[in-house]
């Protein structure tokens, strides 16, 4: 595996591959992969003919509160994993080498898409994330690029510039990978506390009380909310910061749940913030016998 | 001459290029073709092997009250101008093409070099020409690309942003192409009456008088500013929307000139807005002995 630290060297990589024929699979990172990253791994490895990673912790998507500083950045175990797996090429650039002096260009992603869910709780998140995104596909020049559905905003917003902005790469989505006890995979969880981690599962719970609230035909957000509360049994440390029920396609915000229904929320378990979500397919009901099946 | 209409035809044909190891060139315009595009057309066609020309008027970077509308389009006689040229592809999509509906993204390049000028006059005018600019790179995947000086604003924004986002382009700047008269080449040129027109080369007699200024010891912006406008002899149809003094590489607003100094200015000739520089080398002083020369 090669391991490139700079801009030019990855774009001139990835060109030569490009002129050569070969497809290139991209998995863009912040590193302290978990089994959610390696499974967008073995996708690009299985799909592309080169796979490269990026681990890059982007310091413009972390708020000033936020966690930039203790995100953990564990690299050799990284480099240990995408070595074993027969990763082509990792792209593990500085900050500086991505960011120098003088940088004063954002991509802005706006409409429903940033409207609601993390958007109005991580102001410039996402615009941080649409930035260091096109300035690593530009470098990367991927034929496809791998994402968790885990992030589903993220994915959201990444679908939206590419297709804004002519990008020209194909944006897969993979679902989420989660522990036995549903916990969904993230770098964050190693934050937790053993009680923390204890409480974590009721996340998982809470989304399929929801699911079950509505494959009972309940329609209305603030009732499928209420069942998933109970299921969250909400008591210190954990507490919910946001449970929304967005169109999984437009992230325009339902007030009866009809289509593809995404059921994203937020927590808080002591200092860490988690996120996870369920894809719900609302049945259209029989019963005027009018509607279609 | 290839004409597309398509951006997904452009890519492909322009990947095809690239992979068969041809340097691309890219001239992108709004059409009305002068001869300060012409230059760009010639200077792209002597330094790549294929050359993409542009024709798109961009809605985005006009304001609600600017000339979208009316901005002349003659496309035929652009289409016979690049032919004779031998340009190798017109690239003259449709507005819908561009922006299809649920378009949301823009790029947006903050910072000094979007902070005076035409940025506060014009808001969103320069993040329209990073979000097209943006686009088309994608969709052209030129080497080169190729602007006239006359935007001298723009050209700083483009080379920010192809910076800052890496887009691997290589920005060239032109000199500006003049009439007999002085006056820089403008598709909006066409909307001066005879008595505008007539006026008009009075743009071009401030900044020599502005640079006539600097040449013979002046420093201070306030006092060349003075002796610029005893040469426009402004009276109506011209009026002065600004003249700045700018340092030519980081747009910064000079208190004292030095270095190269781009004297910037915009003006109104009835209806319609032109703008206009010059670039002035600042001689550093000899008398203390102790300054490089």
């Amino acid at each position: 595996m090669r391991i490139l630290k700079l801009p030019l060297e990855m774009r001139c990589l990835s060109e030569r591959w490009r002129n050569q024929g070969l497809e290139v699979g991209f998995v863009p990172t912040m590193g302290a992969l978990h089994e959610g990253h390696l499974s967008l791994v073995r996708e690009s490895l299985r799909r592309c003919e080169r796979t490269v990673v990026s681990v890059f912790v982007n310091p413009i998507q972390f708020g000033p509160a936020e966690d930039f500083g203790r995100y953990p950045r564990p690299l050799k175990n990284d480099i240990r994993l995408l070595r074993r797996l027969g990763v082509d090429a990792l792209y593990h650039p500085s900050g500086r080498a991505v960011f120098p002096g003088g940088f004063a260009t954002l991509v802005d992603v706006t409409g429903p898409v940033t409207s609601g869910m993390c958007a109005p709780r991580r102001p410039g998140h996402f615009r941080g994330v649409a930035t260091i995104v096109a300035k690593l596909f530009n470098t990367v020049k991927p034929h496809a690029a791998f994402f968790g559905e885990k992030d589903a905003q993220q994915v959201a917003v990444i679908r939206r510039m590419v297709k804004d902005l002519d990008f020209g790469v194909e944006v897969v989505a993979l679902p989420i990978v989660r522990e036995p006890d549903g916990l969904a995979m993230s770098s964050r969880n190693k934050y937790l506390s053993p009680l923390e981690r204890a409480v974590a599962p009721a996340i998982h719970r809470a989304l399929r009380a929801g699911e079950r609230a509505i494959a009972s035909g309940e329609r209305k957000p603030g009732a499928v909310l209420r069942s998933m509360l109970r299921a969250f049994a909400t008591r210190p440390p954990l507490r919910v910061e946001y449970v929304e029920f967005v169109d999984a396609e437009t992230f325009e915000r339902l007030k009866i749940l009809k289509g593809n229904v995404l059921v994203a929320l937020a927590v808080r378990l002591g200092r860490t913030r988690l996120i996870d979500n369920l894809m719900v397919r609302v049945p259209v009901r029989g019963g005027g016998g009018k509607e279609k099946e």
